[in-house]
């Protein structure tokens, strides 16, 4: 493959394979490079070293997440908060169980960037906080503070995103687990009519 | 020592010990037989086998969690609601604090008895069910099923008991954010005051 085209998402992609085929202990950017029959020097163009290739890959992985999310409809908040923890959680089981390796892998990749997670975190939270404060504008959810209230709503969800708990996501009770969790959290911050 | 004595007590000890200084992997009922002084014989006359008395060093730790949890004083709902997870919480987290290797051991051991764990959940999920109903008889708190709302309690607050979210307990974030998961469960489950 000529230097001159090689791009960012072929990088990540060929890093990604790299990833799973040799685990996160033994993969080098010479392994990426060797990969995509370039020098390791063409790899270093785009990323300055391994740790930035390592974050860029978990990044884009973590991203994957948001594609559904931002999707959700508008309407009423109580039930645009609930379609967004749902998707969130069904992108989460999804791709642990569509290729628990590359999960694995991605596991150890996040717990090695902790500037990667927390940006992600507050990327979530932040899509959580505008529902929140659109329900208080349009007088269906009531907080003093939105942000605290979403990211006290995302703490609540651990269990239903948190990798930490995929292996209780095939758990048969774990569906009805998740709305009784939402169905509180969205009681907790709807505003209750008071004729 | 003479097997005449020899209680389930102590082989409950001997065997943490040995637990803590072998591992979860390597540990054995002659090592535990030996730190006693006694045949392994001994050892299998109280525990029938080697999964059973793990089982029951497993049930002992975790029973310590809830020596705290039963003596949560009467009063309103939403008040020893708050005081008994914040019990929960605390008991955990001095657990990790104070020992941390013997809780990486008990985290391995409970990870290979699901039914201890389950009768656990049970028994902490029964406490908090019987906080619910008394705050339903009481018109303090408003839920159709006290049972599934003290599930949805103990599920929403897992990164805050569950060992698997151990190593966020030392962020200095965490109280606030345990804060606010309370705030809003309760404020979920409050009955509220229509005139």
């Amino acid at each position: 493959m000529s230097d001159g085209v090689l791009t960012r998402e072929q990088i990540l992609a060929a890093a990604q394979d790299v990833l799973r085929r040799y685990g996160p202990a033994k993969a080098t950017v010479v392994d990426v490079a060797r990969a995509l029959g370039v020098s390791h020097g063409s790899v270093y163009r785009h990323f300055p070293s391994k740790a930035a290739l390592r974050e860029a890959v978990t990044h884009q992985w973590l991203e994957q997440s948001h594609a559904a999310l931002a999707v959700i409809p508008d309407g009423p908040a109580p039930v645009r908060l609930r379609a967004w923890l749902s998707a969130l959680f069904t992108a989460k089981r999804k791709k642990v169980l569509d290729d628990p390796e590359l999960f694995a892998t991605y596991t150890v990749l996040v717990g090695e960037s902790s500037t990667v997670i927390a940006a992600h975190i507050d990327e979530l939270v932040g899509q959580l906080e505008e529902i929140v404060a659109a329900g208080v504008e349009r007088g269906e959810l009531a907080t003093a503070d939105a942000r605290s209230a979403a990211r006290a709503v995302f703490d609540a969800t651990a269990r239903f995103h948190d990798p930490a708990h995929a292996a209780e996501w095939s758990d048969p009770a774990i569906d009805a687990q998740f709305e009784a969790v939402c169905d509180l959290l969205i009681s907790g911050l709807v505003r209750h009519a008071r004729p």
